[in-house]
């Protein structure tokens, strides 16, 4: 049987990875065989892709040229770790998808919704995610969050990537594309009220998975 | 009134660069603007994808996503460019454009001519070249001369790129892909045999262009 294919997807800080870990782990628990990835990344060729895509020494270019290197690297996620896990039964839970090229891309950066459902149809599908799971968090909290694990974690010298150097307008606009995603495709997404502590956000992701996918006929 | 867009293409040392250049300066003798370009590359970000393309380090990846990376690369320079130049009534010389896509990628790459077409759709037109001369060579004299190059002029430890370094099969496939879209398009493309010397080279060049592009009416 093939595995199921998850995504999460949402705004900086709004705890798409601990939610990702946390879901790996009750999987587990239930003797289900996960993999967990990510993108832009997720296969060799894949994150050297997201190094150049986030690599502040890589030239201006336009949302359409950055989605072409996200679906560079998304083809080939997709053929080497992706693919090849579902067909063998292991479900697949991934820290963003298609949901963000959308958002980032699409609606904050006015490349046509319909070039990126040429690419989906040319390069996705019929992969698509079983569920995806939208951590809805208000811009400020997730940006200070973000901001808060760089400092106290990893170096306070270390710079803020390319996506979180933007300004707050541009972080509300994620907020509402992602919001309309979820109204959009309510069969495919759940929206999340990631502002609530890590396990009650947890409990809305296990009660998602459970009732959509582990349910008895699902 | 716009300028002409023109595109050298061929397999590896048959002689494009050269002859964009005596092109060049036939057509400002003319007193005809023009700017020299090539593919991948002739944009500060389109370099920088060029660097990755040719990189041997870059993890091995389908014709699929160098396909993508060529036409996010393709897409800026396109913009930056291909296009103001082309409005400021510039003429345009190329060497290699989506020929070379068709060939490398598609042809001997294993692509559908179905996903080239689409992503010439989305991102080349309406800017297809007004005249693409395909220089015509057997492989092995072309590599040869692609061999001699690198060890007389640059440096003899400098390894062959890439491309060069396919076998002998591969670079007699491109040849015959390339024969097949002159014969396709004729409207467009020129075959030149590219085994003349340099100036009987130019001579059918600079013919196509002036019947082609120059002659009263073109």
């Amino acid at each position: 049987m093939l595995g199921k294919f998850i995504t999460f997807e949402g705004g900086e800080g709004s705890g798409k990875s601990t939610q990702a870990r946390l879901l790996a782990d009750a999987l587990a628990a239930r003797n289900i065989a996960t993999a967990m990835t990510r993108e832009p990344g997720g296969s060799p060729f894949a994150e050297a892709m997201r190094h150049v895509i986030l690599d502040p020494a890589t030239p201006p270019h336009s949302p359409l040229s950055e989605a072409l290197l996200f679906y560079a690297a998304r083809a080939d996620h997709l053929d080497h770790v992706v693919r090849p896990a579902l067909n063998d039964g292991v479900w697949v839970i991934c820290d963003r998808f298609i949901d963000s090229t959308r958002v980032y891309q699409g609606v904050a950066g006015g490349l046509p919704g319909e070039v990126i459902d040429t690419l989906n149809e040319m390069i996705v599908s019929p992969t698509l995610p079983d569920l995806t799971i939208i951590l809805d968090l208000p811009a400020e909290l997730g940006l200070g969050r973000a901001y808060a694990r760089r400092v106290d974690r990893i170096n306070p010298d270390t710079e803020a990537d390319a996506y979180e150097r933007r300004d707050l307008e541009f972080h509300w606009r994620l907020r509402g594309a992602f919001q309309a995603i979820a109204a959009a495709e309510p069969q495919r997404c759940v929206l999340i009220d990631a502002a609530q502590d890590e396990q009650e956000v947890f409990a809305e992701v296990w009660h998602a998975v459970e009732s959509r996918l582990l349910a008895a006929g699902a």
